[in-house]
């Protein structure tokens, strides 16, 4: 029973051997892990276009389920910047800001993230996250670092502006600069200016005066607590709400409420496709900071169960008044790096914010906006890496124009169109790429069995016979280009009697290839040409032997390319073609 | 400058050569071709929805400018069953049948579908049809000939019934069972088992009367044409279509209008996605066509002049009151038994049809409709080939998943979604195939070089060194799969000192799999392994050495796996990693 539920609750795993040496180190990490997470899950909670509450919930009813579920030790569940913006997105479609349609729109985006999840990990179809690239994903995360800061832009300015491309935005912004309320900019282009000197430069600074590096790393992360209180109580002593300064104000005292996500057909239509492309975004982020962190302590994750934990955390956002979550970089590392052992740091971590939500939720009302927008900026900026387009230009086109593509399209036409062109695009590169395969003609190095391409190496060949080697599995994309391949070869030279094609480096004939070999075989019978295979791999032989082929074959099959030439070179002319 | 317009119009390539010869083969092969065409045309027109003189105005331009510009020798270019119902399917999403506006969307659609055939035949983009596999052009065929022949059973009814679905048109035709109107019957089904008889056995009673071969052929051939004649006379001597026999009527006597297609916006925006499909599987269709004609004759044809060629066609149905058209299985064969030479054989079958249409139309007043279906009918049986889900059952079951849900999708949603989704279908089980790739863990074969699987083979292996040999190349859909099979392996053994990867199989290395190349080389030098590879061949080489993980490697690269267990079996633990 236990081993039953140790399958799909890792819990029962770690659990038995919790020790109190585990659970200092796990009090130790939540205890930091909290400090960080109040400000940013406000903030993230502004980013989704919901109350700061929602940020606040979605870190405590999923941290625990994620611990009970997940397959990490380190992982920190919650609201992260890119599926804040894709809510803010998805939602956008359905419901006006502010109302209470656009929560319950959230709960049911939450609801419908976590149920596909769990699918996906019932049935083992973490794989499928895989057919988004790593061009396609750091292009994605990119722009939407661009697209986020573009969308805080208005809380520093304390304008009124909306849109979900970067164009929008950005004429949104220009067409209201009238507006700008200098107060609101002078607070929030300093606890930028601030929170930026805090991450570049503080730690530095703090170790070349002699701080222990422990300290002065805490001092660090502390940053945007240190902000948060400082331009807090500038707002309150100055009275700067009433100056126009926009404040987070009254935020409910309460642990997470029960609530239920909407079920109208019509708001669940709206929203799966939106819930799919978070669920996949969200789970590939997860896995990949999951992954990371596992392999420093030599464990491993795995994807199915990641889907399980993932999907458990979301269906708990759903019903506690959050909004979509996954495993957030930052918060994971800084997890990590002070020590958690176990997942019950989470769970610690969550016990934490149910107190800050309880008791702490006056201390925030005098918080300006434009702090949590400069919070955010500072956050997103490390997911911008422009570097991805230098690298990929050197290494490999067809990744760059996949990059650049899913760059444009993001900031350009927003975050849905721009990760689905994305996917598109590479897989069609890809498709493109293999399209065209590499045969090369080959012939014998004089003395050896061994074959070689006939343009780069000295070799013996006969000109009634054409030896081809097939440096790619043969499948629907690209069985037509060896139709032709081999259609020009023969038509160019009047004299061939044999045609061999070595399949030394075929892992596959789909049926569409099948068929065009069954063509070419028809067709060079009709031309009287003998069409020969050699060194064809076991499972592929299998395979071709359930067809008619090797029946109908108007030629041989030779265990080895040098057995293939002995015979046929210098033959006569095949007598079934006759 | 002929040299240059030889390039875009192979007619200057035979057209020197012309003789006496080839202009007689060709005009017999026209007149056989023109007989057949006549019926054909106004058959094919009737499923398009258009009046009956569109199919023949739709044969004579398009066959003419297919001659200048197309490369196959015996391809006939006119209105075929499947792209009729494909544009029946496409202009009843914008038009009423019978109006002046479905005839004007007809022309709009040979227009871009003709405009999108030579753009991409400019840009040399005819490899891309090959992204349509066989099993999926299959299942569309079969399940596009169920469509037609459903779709034309209202017409030997005599009811009134429509739908773009076989369940739509099923539950239409049996609402209207009360109906039926029994003399339409009469005729539509002894016309129907007429040319069925004629198809499967004249030619075979013939023979066994022993009539000449030649002369069966032609008897056969001409089956449509007496069903034609008959079923006219009686309709026009019993005075049916004054008892409620559908009769074609009036048909214009004139050479081809000149036409302009519509271009309001949005009418070509609802156009273009049909469009495109049409000219995909218009040309796909034919290329296969000409293909097989032209081996025949150890000919080629170059799929991206029959670009040039079918797109120089649609524009010039656009323009004289046709509809999209491509080259045609039958009529294809038709011409090319019949002896055709030359495209001119084509001009004149053209003319053939231009005489048809000037002097012959009268005569089809009485022709009912009942018989242009029962040719349809007949026609369409050819399409359907069921044992294409028997045969890749058989081969390959991701191939019959692929055909099955094409057939399915078409006969059930329709003929774009049902394409549509065997596309997406086929690429999707491709990505997935290839997503998890063979990878052999290999030891030496005592006393060779040589390294095989250890599983299959007794072979040395030592506990500190795993080999594993890659058995595809390496991009973004498998990249994660080698990630986690390598930290699986390492985990699962504390001894390893180094992993040596075999890249013998490797064609590829995409910027995705080179990031978890070095996300495995950053694991393992965080646990203490190193990381080698082997056999790399040459352009992955070149390519992994213009990124930074060559010099990054925690360990060496090896020109033979050979050379790499020399040095690392039985060795000391690697020095960078401790």
């Amino acid at each position: 029973m236990i081993h039953h539920l140790r399958r799909f609750m890792p819990v029962f795993d770690w659990g038995r051997s919790y020790d109190r040496r585990a659970f200092s180190n796990d009090m130790i990490a939540a205890m930091i892990v909290t400090i960080m997470l109040i400000p940013q899950s406000l903030a993230y909670a502004l980013l989704a276009g919901l109350p700061p509450e929602a940020g606040i919930y979605a870190s405590i009813a999923p941290i625990i389920l994620y611990a009970i579920f997940g397959s990490s030790r380190a992982l920190a569940v919650g609201p992260v910047a890119v599926v804040s913006l894709l809510t803010a997105s998805a939602l956008g479609q359905v419901a006006e800001q502010g109302t209470a349609g656009y929560a319950v729109a959230a709960l049911t985006l939450a609801f419908l993230s976590g149920g596909f999840l769990l699918l996906m990990g019932v049935f083992r179809l973490g794989f499928l996250a895989n057919f988004l690239s790593h061009p396609v994903i750091a292009g994605f995360i990119t722009a939407s670092g661009f697209l986020i800061a573009a969308s805080q832009l208005k809380h520093i300015l304390g304008v009124s502006a909306h849109g979900h491309t970067l164009p929008e935005l950005l004429i949104s912004i220009f067409s209201h600069l009238g507006d700008i309320h200098w107060i609101t900019v002078a607070l929030g282009a300093s606890a930028t200016g601030f929170l930026i000197w805090v991450r570049k430069s503080l730690n530095p600074t703090l170790r070349k005066l002699g701080v222990p590096p422990l300290f002065s790393d805490m001092l660090t992360k502390a940053g945007p607590v240190a902000a948060v209180v400082a331009t807090t109580v500038a707002v309150w002593a100055f009275d700067l709400a009433a100056r126009g300064v926009k404040i987070v104000g009254e935020v409910p005292q309460s642990l997470p409420p029960l609530t239920l996500p909407g079920f109208a057909p019509d708001l669940l239509n709206a929203l799966l496709v939106p819930a799919i492309l978070i669920s996949v975004i969200g789970f590939v982020e997860s896995v990949s900071v999951a992954q990371t962190l596992a392999a420093k302590k030599r464990q491993r994750i795995d994807p199915d169960q990641e889907l399980i934990g993932l999907g458990a955390a979301n269906l708990g956002a759903a019903f506690t008044g959050g909004y979509p979550v996954t495993g957030g970089f930052s918060r994971s590392v800084v997890n990590f790096d002070a020590g958690a052992q176990t997942p019950a740091a989470g769970a610690f971590a969550a016990l934490g914010l149910a107190f800050a939500a309880v008791a702490l939720t006056p201390l925030v009302y005098f918080l300006s906006k434009a702090t949590l927008a400069a919070t955010i900026i500072v956050a997103v900026l490390s997911l911008v890496d422009l570097s991805i387009l230098k690298k990929t230009w050197g290494y490999s086109r067809a990744d760059f124009v996949a990059v650049a593509t899913t760059m444009l399209l993001t900031l350009g036409l927003g975050v849905e169109i721009g990760v689905a062109s994305g996917i598109a695009i590479s897989v069609l590169l890809h498709l493109f790429k293999t399209s065209r395969p590499h045969v090369a003609e080959v012939g014998l190095v004089p003395g050896t069995q061994h074959f070689r391409n006939i343009y780069r190496h000295k070799v013996e060949t006969d000109p009634t016979v054409v030896s081809l080697r097939v440096d790619e599995s043969l499948y629907f994309v690209n069985a037509r280009f060896l139709e032709d391949l081999v259609q020009k070869r023969v038509t160019n030279g009047c004299e061939i009697h044999h045609v061999i094609l070595m399949f030394s480096a075929v892992n596959e004939v789909d049926y569409s290839a099948l068929e065009s070999l069954e063509t070419i075989n028809v067709r060079l019978k009709d031309m009287g040409v003998g069409l020969h295979l050699s060194e064809v791999k076991g499972p592929v032989m299998d395979r071709l032997q359930r067809s008619h082929f090797i029946e109908d074959l108007n030629g041989e099959v030779f265990l080895s390319q040098f057995d293939a030439w002995r015979k046929l070179a210098n033959s006569p002319v095949p007598t079934a073609a006759q």
